[in-house]
């Protein structure tokens, strides 16, 4: 299985963050020609996403995610996790509904995505301004 | 790897489609044994989700998401993305959430769901009567 | 491809179940070496995630999944699914959000997560007190 890990800057701002051209050039160095790519975000408190970006649905989906997962917790008494900053513990349920992992097709060596859709990193957590990415393509046999 | 682009008719309404009898004539075809079934969704407003279907929770899904991604925005004040029919934004954000994308065990050339499971394409799209779905079979080495 | 069907035992309560140490023992007995793990539940009740466990945010998931889903339904007035104990028919909208698939990195025989994952088994149904969890590892060609 060719795999790497990648250093990816995300700041001290929530951010959705594409990592479609990073995809793209690990699948040409790898030489992928037919299978599946696998992103991952080791981290618990962050999430792979497949959306539309740069028309507004990266800002919609970090509003959502502040309506769904309040920084006050579920029922406005806060987190049972309390680590980090203020409203952190929503960081931790985020991968449970935004998975930190996405699988995509290959095809003839090209990413086989949708016109607009972008594969992205998604981290509300602003403790941590570097995440590590990791993408691994697997071919069939 | 095996792979096939279906076009699957999805009408005007806000529609979870059954593909499992699709995925399964498609495992067929390909003479699939044992591996991964990967069911993807080339589009920017559709996901994919496992459940049961024809016992109310195919529209209790579509009832879920109008209340925790609603037409009016995450705070009634909109989405940022505005283009398309009313509401159009949230079904932009969808995909973080259903993502587009599902990954099944095949075993001895069946798809190995539960007995209640079915794989669905989950579309709150109305502008698109017809979509696409790419089915995949990875076997193992 | 390795794979194995495990008894889970979940009992009568909501319930996020760590599945690491299972995984582990899984890839070591099927002498894994780089390829990808698939997780999966055969349930329509069900769903897997990846998060940190023992500080908090397994409780947390289920007071989110508790307003999220509320057992009266997405606008108060019930789920559209009647059967089983009251409220279940949130438990048959959770996987749509919750999947019941995760697909991890395995590296020199390693799940490659990172220091605060864990991959746990989130089971909501109160009314089957074992579940069944199918690990499945998938070695590159």
């Amino acid at each position: 299985m060719k795999t790497v890990l990648l250093d990816v800057p995300t700041g001290d701002r929530p951010r959705v963050r594409d990592l479609t051209s990073e995809a793209e050039r690990f699948l040409q160095d790898a030489g992928a020609e037919n299978g599946l790519l696998h992103v991952f975000v080791p981290h618990a408190t962050a999430g792979v996403a497949v959306l539309e970006t740069g028309a507004g649905s990266d800002e919609d989906l970090l509003a959502a995610l502040d309506a769904l997962l309040p920084k006050n917790g579920p029922d406005g008494a806060g987190w049972r996790h309390r680590h980090g900053s203020p409203g952190h513990g929503r960081d931790h349920v985020l991968p449970a509904f935004v998975p930190p992992f996405a699988v995509l097709p290959v095809v003839d060596g090209r990413l086989a995505l949708g016109t607009w859709q972008s594969v992205c990193l998604v981290d509300t957590n602003v403790d941590n301004p570097r995440r590590q990415v990791r993408l691994s393509f697997l071919a069939s046999a």
